[in-house]
């Protein structure tokens, strides 16, 4: 296929270029030159940029994929008067796999559908790490047949592909699960801070919580206590991972997508106060396991 | 074995069951005439009644089992004039099932310990089904050796038999556990009740959040959103199960603690509040998984 | 002077009636026609009405006075296609006094300045019955001189006009100051529903926190507890007064705020998060000291 | 009249001091000796001390007053096995200065009409300050006849005596006063942090809040924003006033007692967690609007 991708940042970049390897020629665009230069190099000819998102379009390419860092670059890439919507997109498939609130997806997915585009949002998990590996998960919200016509070509670059139902809930997925994720993490930080406290060994403590009700992914398989489990970030002074400000970036689109659904989220909210005072303390950049700094001496 | 029981309520009569099913004498007291003749009446002479705590020492026992409602109760039982250690314990075993605080739990077995009685604190979880299933968790707190030596007789009532470390560790590990869960409880229903609400299906945003980094016990295996898991609580109108009124208790358990322990829980906090508002507006006989109704219309 | 008003609801109508009154010829433009046909009926021949925002501006006003519900109408209202800033504003005096987040208003703000016009932020406080009155309070960002030269305009519709600083002052003002009030009113009745339900009589407590350090507005002024002042809502049945949804929509301006400002709020977020609740719960059109229902059987 | 005074720290010891001045001879006891020693110096004659609470009674005393630091002291003395009430009390007065929970208030308070004593809770505010200037507030609960026949003795101590209804009262009076307070306090500094980092000058905004609906002690007389205010503890490095200590404790009362009465209180429970994370982080020392530095860098 012709493919065209916009974004080439820490995610978008390993993206395209497991794109390549799998034999694609690509079409790019990203306001960072020197990420342009780089791709545009190692496609050694296969890889073209082009100097509007809209420019893309004239190259005719079959598909296009957006990665980008908030729902502002999305509206300005698709909506933008260079955008992709003002060029033909008549039949052209679109994927963004940036993480935004569902009303934005929402709203750039109809007028795309207005230009008669196709169009799915496949936020993404598994960070850097994944993209390199090509190991993401996608989670995809728009039409299922075009979900799975588009399937293999996620399958290049990730590993887990879930159809979430129609346009934005692929974001809804991913906003629920995330929120989630934030309130375990703040959850299994807090218990695991109080058990020690009050007497316990961290890993006794932990091996019972994962054996019973209080068991989730936060404590079985990236406790926050240093020393639990092995080549996590607790026990390499919280570097790598998944960092906190990320989080509260998430804990962020949550939030508001609860306040625009009028939905009551407490802990949720809660969970991105603390995030909130935490990256303030100048922690935003460790891994967000690193809360449980909030609860220890 | 010879044993004396104390408390003969919803947990502690079919405990008491499965131990006079295993073979054992029992002398019993409860404060509650009717709960203690209806054991009398089914040990068919194997069952005695005494009318004091400290009368069932009197009678012989090698261990006395307590399964009571509270800390003060427990400290009753124990401290008070007519209590257990107003007689010779020396060299008996006393094992409190009782969910208290691990403060109340370490006085007592200091108590104990200074008339050289021998003494664990073994909290349980798994509700009445599991007492009289006899498939309880005991969380088990005391001298590894004792714990050793006791856990056949553990067994007669309970599955799993858990050593957590020193005196009052077996209720540490309750009170941590449960108020991950709480917390877990309410952030799964929070998540549950966005996502619906912003137009995903409940069953498919369960199953991404099973297979993602939100995944825990309350989404996976006791779901309170109707309809995603059958026989849970939630798909039967939350009757059964665990209540919310003993979430709270629970709850109340594990911050009273921090206090003590000078250490913070927020989202432990907040859990208890919103059961505790829960209660207020008269869901407390509610399973703990209704607490999504807050969240739902 | 020759003055443009553009939203007649609720707030809006009666203060244009003020400026009617004043002796100002009114040149104006709403959504709803029969808002529209109202005024131009009472203006007897001195209020027209215009097809668009931008027609206003053609009729040759010296300002233009816009009270409207939410950014985006705000945003549409000049920004848009037929919007105020399509025409020709130089030297026109633009006042919106919406409440709205302080980043919008900056940006409107910024938009205008670039077409030479004169700007103010100006929300109001006091309600309904205070734009009747004229006795609004005026929280006004924008340049100083032109807040002096405005103020005159300004006390025809209100008591008490502040100066808060530069462009966007006067939101930042209203809504730290809402968040406050939101905060102090379920603080007030936490305090309230928990000395009464521990036995004290709710008007003694009401005296000793209004001569102690507990001491706010919401105790002295506006006490939630039914029968300890008169004539405030609490005293009525909750009806009149200030809505708890319009709390709650700047309880969401506040959060907003804070999370584009990188700043912790932690109370002011729990207050959203319960104000959310009670509307959920049907609450939403009570006076905002209805709150207390929360804490009370 | 002839007095007991049992617990000289930093606000007996002052309280002691104002009675000897007044005219009235002392017996003292304390557990540390040297705090004994200096009061008993000072009378010159006039102060004599005592080796258990009880003995202070058999120096034949009209009233006795306690000022202790937590509920068990209080228990211990009043209860314990050389406490007060082991001793013939028939008639004397008993005056409770300490802040306790208002359940252990009544329980000492029924121990004492059990043994014909006469008993007032009297908790105090205005900290060591209005302790040594004698211009203490204090709270008052018991029979109201015995209110107005102690009120002069208090006054000698204090000069807002204020009567709160029956038994325990004067500690509920307390307890709710202050959580407002805590809750103010947090609420201010989230408002005044928020409003500065929105650009907004921190006088201009304390001085609109103070004559708007945000209004309360802890803006209007102890700005917890530095320069705001004079004479407080924000501009002088947050030193000297009420420690964030005492405030967690006095939170700490509120939400047990709370829990006993089955009251939700969210925000004086979250206001509760971020003192004590505040606390944890070594800040404990600070007057209690230090609290700001959670919320400012």
């Amino acid at each position: 296929m012709k493919l065209g991708f916009i974004g080439l940042g820490n995610m978008g970049a390993p993206m395209a270029r497991n794109l390549l390897k799998a034999g694609h020629d690509l079409t790019v665009f990203d306001v960072v030159q020197s990420n342009v230069d780089a791709l545009v190099k190692l496609g050694n000819g296969r890889v073209k940029s082009a100097n509007t998102p809209a420019a893309i379009l004239g190259s005719g390419v079959d598909a296009v994929i957006t990665m980008l860092p908030a729902a502002q670059h999305v509206k300005s890439v698709y909506l933008g008067s260079d955008g992709i919507l003002s060029a033909n997109v008549k039949d052209v498939v679109l994927i963004d796999s940036s993480t935004i609130d569902p009303m934005s997806a929402r709203e750039v997915s109809q007028a795309a559908a207005s230009k008669d585009a196709l169009m799915l949002d496949a936020p993404v998990s598994g960070g850097t790490g994944g993209a390199e590996a090509g190991t993401l998960t996608f989670m995809v919200g728009g039409e299922e047949g075009l979900f799975n016509r588009m399937k293999p070509l996620l399958q290049e670059m990730g590993k887990n592909i879930v159809y979430c139902g129609g346009a934005g809930n692929g974001q809804v997925a991913k906003v629920a699960n995330n929120m989630l994720l934030g309130i375990s993490m703040i959850g299994t930080a807090e218990a695991m801070a109080l058990g020690v406290s009050l007497g316990m060994d961290a890993k006794v403590l932990a091996g019972i919580i994962n054996t019973s009700s209080g068991r989730c992914w936060s404590s079985d398989t990236y406790n926050p206590y240093p020393g639990v489990l092995d080549n996590v970030p607790s026990s390499r002074g919280y570097s790598g991972g998944f960092g906190s400000d990320l989080m509260l970036k998430d804990l962020g689109l949550a939030t508001e997508a609860a306040k625009l659904a009028k939905q009551p989220v407490p802990l949720g909210s809660l969970a991105q106060q603390i995030y909130q005072t935490f990256s303030l303390q100048g922690n935003g950049g460790l891994d967000f396991s690193a809360i449980i700094k909030l609860f220890t001496k």
